[in-house]
């Protein structure tokens, strides 16, 4: 149906954003148009800027717009800790608990053979020099609890395994707040495999 | 947290999307940056075309990018038949069907005194001229059937009344595929008042 060839392209184009399907796309595009348009420019903008500038920080390798990310070059920040994550939304989700102020190393991924994901599309040789230069003194393996992320937690492992570095895993159980009736199987052996003197 | 001033305005201006909050903002951010930057650079132009040239139809005021839309300008379609919709989606879901051949008239709203929004603001003036201009032999009304919605058909109604042209409005009842143990009362009284003789 040919009303407004902008905005049909409009409502196609919106459909590249997780989670939005034409339905969606309509009314985000008749919603801009008639309520917001000065947003839908400044949003138009920042979407131009973010994907023209934004690269990778050579250090942590997570998305940012300078060479050394705004975390890499805080010098408050403990510089012996390193965590790894895969991905930039994770190093978010451990900001945002503030219990961590060490420097983080982003994956962009999880080791998968099958899609052509090896170490060097990781990084890892770059982590293994970082951890072999800096002062280091532990790493800790933050990959998610799924078998790709603990296959990628246990190559790091073994590739930092000579470094002399102490290496941990952060603890996977029972999510506090969780009811033990709705955790799944594999969760709740990991939490009693995991099992803790209480007098620790 | 200050990783990237790029990528926080991002988040931030994403959220201006119908249904966005941070979170899914945060997930929009990173998986364009991740996977589809030339995906988001097309989107940053549609967005800033479609705020900047689309305006409404100078007939039936539905959005478009031309004087005349592609609707009111196709000569296949009936001009006697004008139907009149709160909103250009209303104007999607009804060419969806391909029922309707006829033209449509687009409010943007409904009365409502209480935000301000009058006879002016809806077009009305708009409407009763072209309506009595034109060769318009029936009106339709296919506001939305909710009080504000009737009302604006009432008041439609009332300003077209003695232009001699013929006056419908769209049936209200239980949805094909509906049961009636899911309906709710309202409607299904709509069906009980509104109903047929099967001989019909």
């Amino acid at each position: 149906m040919q009303i407004s060839p902008l905005i049909d392209q409009l409502i196609e184009t919106l459909q590249i954003l997780p989670g939005v399907g034409s339905k969606t796309a309509q009314r985000m595009a008749f919603g801009l148009l008639k309520h917001n348009r000065q947003g839908a420019r400044n949003l138009a903008a920042s979407l131009h800027d973010a994907m023209e500038k934004v690269g990778q920080c050579s250090q942590c390798r997570t998305f940012s717009e300078q060479n050394v990310c705004g975390l890499c070059s805080d010098e408050r920040r403990e510089k012996k800790l390193l965590c790894i994550v895969e991905s930039p939304l994770d190093v978010l989700a451990i900001e945002k608990t503030a219990g961590f102020r060490g420097q983080y190393f982003v994956l962009h991924g999880r080791l998968s053979p099958i899609d052509g994901i090896g170490p060097e599309q990781l990084g890892i040789p770059l982590l293994v020099t970082r951890v072999r230069s800096l002062a280091v003194t532990e790493v800790i393996l933050a990959t998610n609890p799924t078998v790709e992320g603990e296959i990628t937690a246990h190559y790091i492992f073994e590739a930092l395994a000579d470094s002399g570095v102490l290496i941990t895993r952060i603890a996977h159980g029972v999510p506090i707040g969780g009811e033990l009736e709705y955790i799944d199987g594999g969760t709740i052996a990991h939490a009693f495999s995991g099992r803790k003197s209480v007098g620790e």
